[in-house]
């Protein structure tokens, strides 16, 4: 298939701790990106292939600002430009690799695969959650084999939780509500519901600490942010104010049937207690590789299918159709094509 | 490669014992299968896709006569009708999936994946020897990666036992006489080649229990029943009538290039000596074992080619050339084009 | 990718030891090829392939000088003519394989899977230190998945041993000299440079058994001898006369990215010292399996290329250069077209 992702947008590329001393190799959108820390402390991305025989520079060594490779010693500064070629005193002329514009905001490294003059319009989304006090946050990295819309998709229809995540919801309410609002930008799509009053599941009140008996309103809401980027905030609302808790997906495509998935799970409450963000953590990475087993099932489905076909559509869906339409339209424009309207085959 | 198996056909799905309380999902003619038994005892068989999101039927629950999908919990009724949609009041308007019809005939459970009105102009070929009294018979299913008609053809030209089973041989034989006669219809293809005298060999011994030393009369038999079913006999002739075994081969292809095969092992003497029966059936899993093999390395040569190549043929292949060419004539039939002759490039 | 190997070339297909009372099966240039040595010591090389149903004859067995099917046991002679078909009193009119030329030169057996008619015309490259007095050699074989032409332009531009192989180079010298001249003629590509005067590296000294102070010179050379033979000659210059170590590869495609290595070490000197021999063979054994895996790594970065890529190239890369335009040049002549001009992208 196709890639079914935009270029022109920011992508989390890897966390911050995963850049040191070693350079770090990855194919983000279908391509192989070296990522390394320079001594300044600056991040470099660059295409991960040297320009003389395409040995991967991440298989090489750093010296000082300078990439190496591997294979022949020919030396890359943090421009792409060539700066040394042993075997020859002088650099080839045109020698030099593609470098990619790289924002660093621990704990994500935003990269820009798109067009060169078109980084400087845009600025990776806010992620206030990861990084303002009042909120602790951790996460993990998973590399899951599916597009990602699917991922976006179940992400953004929360009803699958009933067939399967039941145990996880609060006790008297057995299916979610309607969504109450959805929004839509050209970029971007958010939906809220309001869960009728209940008590606290186990998990709400071991992380919470509040009371288990008394009944409770919440707020569950998710935001298509960008292809790059979902947020899925669970809000259980008392007199002492809002306990939340989110679950941010840097979703980055490695090809059209597969994707890194950068979650973070935050919360605003015991920010101090790492027993309850450890609990955080481990319960929704537990239901995050639940998810991603299913979805690269379905993803294997998909693949089996000569052609695309167009599934049936619920009242669920309608955030994920948007979000699906919103992504197309990116990807339509940039290849100078009419965007096509969304489809529910959720390869495609 | 393009199938090479009709559509319009009764093939075996699945055996009666697979079918329990849990769905069994499988690949049939390249198409994905759900098969479940109903509370009435009726073998239901779907498209193993749900109309939604594509996710496997068969990795839901049942629920009565409901199959209910394990992502968002939408449920099926027998007929394939989706009567329940978790998230929301109504059932959509044209959610469904595909059902197939099904005839169980135990051990066999046949299932036509063809155009729907033309199942019930043909009925499943008869198996008495799996039912009638005076049978013992049992069996073992294997997942064999080479197209069906290699199979076919290799069962229909039984020459090779020569050089691949030649210890299963009667002693002082040394080579199998030329077919007597083949018989072909529209659908089937059979034959039969009488042996010279000679004594037994040993597995023949153990399993009849017969005198080792005197010849005797052997008739072996083969039949292309439909391109679902090949059976085998292997008659000994004696004073007390025949001591037949028989090797009834369900052959439902997977893809073109894997290929179900549902082995029944039938014989109509001491019929009640469970040694007997395992004796046989082990005797006949092996070489069958060995067969597949053998087959699944033809598969594979012939997967490496570039193009179908045509081999020769040699007389004893007459049976199976003219399998291959009914099986042609009904996919060309389908698929609305001449049939075109028979090649002997078997992956064709 | 399509190959870009000539076939009108004698390559290597096996290794006198290799071929024995076992018939032995290799793919050679995209072919299913067997070897056996008949009952006179001459080795024959035909279609691996029975012409009656593609099973592979290296599975069957040897019968004197004839080959025998393990499927039906149909018989070949040494020309390849079918002589037995045990079902009938016949051999059918046109059964036959395709036999190859061969000849062997132990320990090489180099076969020719060109155009029939022109294997008289050219004779396989001499390899006189593999057969001479005054010479020893060893060898082993490798599989190694890369384009051959990556591995002739790996050993015709040593410049890489810096950047892998560093601890190998003589003290003294940072980078090897360029080359001093660069022979083309229609099928080979030499070259020669000259080292300055230095110290002995440790596996030299342990080699040559020569005092491990004083500096000498050094040449290095290497033979692009055809398509598939490479020869490097490193030579130590003393006044006793040359002490000198060649690596010999016969690459013979297996596929576009697969390649048998057939690698001999040979040395002029303490020639009757098994210990030297082992040295040396484990010390270049071990130097090309670091080298096969970095040409590993590059093959598959070339294959996740939609299309080739030009890379830069280097003055290094001179004789690299010359013998891909060689090869490229024997394929367009094989195939009708006109050469196309050499370009550096590896896997071309």
């Amino acid at each position: 298939m196709s890639p079914n992702y935009p270029y022109n947008c920011w992508y989390v590329g890897a966390t911050s701790d995963e850049i040191g001393s070693q350079p770090l190799g990855r194919r983000l959108l279908g391509r192989p990106v070296v990522l390394y820390r320079a001594p300044s402390g600056e991040v470099v991305a660059m295409e991960d292939r040297c320009a003389h025989r395409a040995y991967p520079l991440s298989a090489g060594r750093l010296d000082g600002d300078r990439i190496v490779c591997g294979y022949h010693g020919i030396a890359y500064d943090t421009q792409g430009q060539c700066v040394h070629v042993p075997s020859q005193e002088n650099v080839p002329v045109g020698a030099r690799v593609r470098t990619y514009p790289v924002i660093e905001r621990a704990p994500f490294v935003w990269i820009w695969l798109g067009q060169p003059g078109a980084a400087a319009l845009r600025t990776p989304p806010a992620t206030p959650w990861l990084v303002e006090p009042g909120w602790a946050s951790q996460g993990e990295m998973l590399h899951v084999e599916a597009n990602y819309l699917l991922l976006h998709e179940h992400y953004l229809d929360l009803t699958n939780v009933y067939a399967m995540h039941a145990a996880n919801m609060p006790p008297g309410i057995d299916r979610l509500p309607s969504l109450d609002e959805v929004e839509v930008s050209e970029m971007s799509v958010s939906y809220t519901r309001a869960l009728p009053p209940a008590p606290l599941a186990d998990w709400e009140a071991e992380a919470t600490g509040l009371p288990h008996g008394p009944e409770y309103h919440r707020r569950e809401q998710g935001f298509f942010v960008s292809p790059a980027l979902h947020v899925q905030k669970w809000a259980i609302d008392t007199d002492a104010g809002a306990f939340e808790q989110l679950r941010i997906h840097g979703f980055t495509p490695e090809s059209p049937t597969m994707t890194h998935v950068f979650l973070r799970i935050a919360h605003n409450y015991q920010t101090d207690r790492a027993l309850v963000s450890a609990h955080l953590r481990h319960f929704f990475l537990d239901m995050t590789r639940r998810d991603a087993a299913l979805l690269e099932v379905v993803q294997r489905q998909l693949a089996e299918d000569g052609e695309p076909r167009r599934g049936i559509n619920v009242k669920a869906d309608r955030a994920g159709l948007r979000a699906r339409r919103v992504a197309q339209a990116m990807v339509a424009e940039e290849s100078g094509r009419p965007a096509l309207r969304a489809v529910a085959t959720a390869g495609g």
